[in-house]
């Protein structure tokens, strides 16, 4: 099957891929003017005295944006906001089918972090929740953190906290194959973006010690210069070495093939380099892939696997292991909907990789993850949440 | 049955009145693979590559944004974004239900004009068609007139035109049971808010030549101070023994009652002051008489017929000869969508109220408008479009 011919088919036969219904159908003069002019002006009045009450009369207790400037998508990058609405739109078929939670696209058409914030907070009266998209890093830590502070609504960054989910429930389950400690296992994360950072966080407070970040321009290490707020906060919690010897020159590394040498799990999510197969070999014993491009992966699998790699995985669909956030995001909204949660934590979001790897009954190199058609994901998902 | 009660009910039970649903299933990892990761970055580039193909791949092309700010909602006034959220989900349910056109409500927290100005363009490169919706006046005609000067969207404001439609459509049918005619009917709006100006300019191109608008002041003519600029303007249109004599003291009235001796067609669309009996009985023989504030008309029915009003009508779906832009607005925008019309002019909305009118057979003092249930209403409406 030739898949970008049969995307782009599909993309046209179903390009209206929404659709608002109505729940009610009005079916005379008596409907109509109870749920329309003028009785309307009975919920109305309510909310205009008490705020709060647009919970218990609109689609705002049940409704989530999905937004994205369209500046970092998949793997494409800055390709503008008309060309990241079927990105979003399908993100928001998946909340549905997956987690029963109505979400609407909005894509909008600036890049200016001041302008989505204000058009952001603007827009709020009629959604509960933000899930924000595909927008570029490090704008994007500023945006989630901003708006977390100035609305009284959620708001998740998926791409951040989604990937960061199913990398930890892939890397718990890589653990119990290659029979390795996450005290002691070495990691090196290519892509200081927004997953890349979210992961970090997430290893290193799920107990992985020993994380070095690289960027394009090589490894992150304390005194390096030019480094952007978020990479200079990143250099009090990775890159061991450097943090324990500062004049240590062992933290260095401006080429990713040294980086990568005596590597135990390779965690890539950046647009940029490729992988061949001498990095890989470099790599210790029974390394794990994990090369999270879209639409192309870093390294193709095969490829991996023959310079020696023991579990690859990447976030594709159509290979083994898909890491893709279709895991978690549908099912902690609805979940977070229903408990009327505002805040997923950190706690909550290692209690959900957790119980996604415990899902694989028998994990094997070429079954980590489950798979979003699995029945029951959700629920491990959820319990996560109540927990 | 008491109506507040029963909307109150019929809000709570229905809160979630609108559904984002999807026409698909995805049921495998292929599907996944097509329709999201990796493959959807097909019709992204293809995007990326010509922003019009926007309509070919996505959601934009079916789908209406229905937006305001709160600030004037039905006979309610400034009551906020949230407060006037159920006017416009409902809006989108009779979009859905009427026209068979996706329509999603936005509200905007903010009433300052170039911040609505400057949020929907921003968030435009979603949706199709905007639909302006209960925003107070004057800011409504600034705002309109600039995004339509500003987006290469289509941009409508139903309180303006579709009311107008409907207004019109029931004074030509007025004047057939009347036997009055055009050219020689005096007619007198109260409001010169979104749907007063659009009324009174509609009707203007429709041929009626004498019409005098009051506000709250008194009734608006050359040289009175203070006018905004859209009053301005309506002194070179109105009060026409102003314009003929400008010393003439004739066109200065103060008070409503004295603007209503001699009328023959009495518009409501004001929040403020209340129709007496006594006002109605001034008027010249067989007055119409539009009381179309909601909830509660000017004047109730009962009331007016006794003061000697031969036709009355209101904007109530529970009494007779409801002028609701229902009548209107589904099937324009569904028009104009088929067609891919990109404004609606004022001979189209003249063809509207024209063919509504014609569409009741015999009409008489209850029956000058048909009601939105009417079969092939739709038909008529559309039909104006393609004139």
């Amino acid at each position: 099957m030739d898949y970008a011919k049969e995307s782009i088919k599909l993309h046209k036969k179903l390009a209206w891929k929404i659709e608002t219904i109505s729940k009610v159908r009005l079916k005379n003069k008596i409907d109509l003017s109870l749920a329309y002019t003028p009785w309307v002006a009975e919920p109305c009045l309510e909310i205009a005295k008490d705020k709060k009450k647009v919970y218990d009369y609109t689609i705002k207790g049940n409704t989530i944006a999905v937004i994205s400037d369209g500046t970092a998508v998949l793997g494409l990058g800055d390709i503008g906001p008309e060309a990241s609405l079927p990105v979003m739109e399908w993100k928001c078929v998946l909340f549905k089918q997956f987690g029963w939670v109505n979400a609407f696209p909005i894509v909008l058409d600036t890049k200016n972090t001041e302008e989505i914030i204000k058009t952001i907070k603007l827009i709020s009266p009629w959604f509960w929740w933000i899930n924000l998209e595909d927008i570029s890093a490090p704008r994007c830590f500023e945006i989630e953190q901003r708006l977390i502070e100035e609305l009284d609504i959620p708001v998740f960054h998926d791409d951040q906290h989604g990937t960061a989910i199913v990398v930890l429930a892939g890397i718990i389950n890589g653990l119990k194959i290659t029979k390795k400690k996450k005290e002691e296992v070495k990691v090196i994360i290519n892509g200081v973006g927004a997953a890349g950072v979210a992961i970090a966080k997430l290893l290193l407070h799920y107990g992985i010690k020993d994380i070095v970040m690289v960027d394009t321009v090589g490894t992150i290490y304390k005194w390096r210069e030019w480094l952007n707020p978020v990479k200079e906060m990143l250099t009090d919690m990775t890159n061991t070495a450097c943090i324990l010897d500062p004049n240590s020159k062992s933290c260095i590394k401006w080429w990713l093939q040294e980086a990568m040498e005596g590597r135990d799990i390779f965690i890539w999510v950046s647009k940029w380099n490729i992988v061949s197969k001498k990095m890989v070999e470099s790599m210790n014993k029974d390394p794990m892939i994990f090369a999270m491009a879209n639409p192309t992966p870093e390294i193709s699998p095969d490829l991996a696997y023959e310079a020696g790699a023991k579990i690859v995985a990447t976030g594709r669909s159509d290979y083994p292991n898909q890491l893709n956030n279709v895991l978690v995001f549908p099912w902690i909204f609805a979940w977070a909907l229903k408990n009327k949660v505002k805040k997923i934590t950190d706690e909550m979001k290692i209690n959900a990789a957790k119980n996604l790897a415990e899902y694989v009954k028998n994990p094997n190199p070429k079954k980590i993850i489950p798979s979003p058609f699995d029945k029951g994901v959700a629920k491990v998902v959820a319990k996560a949440i109540k927990e």
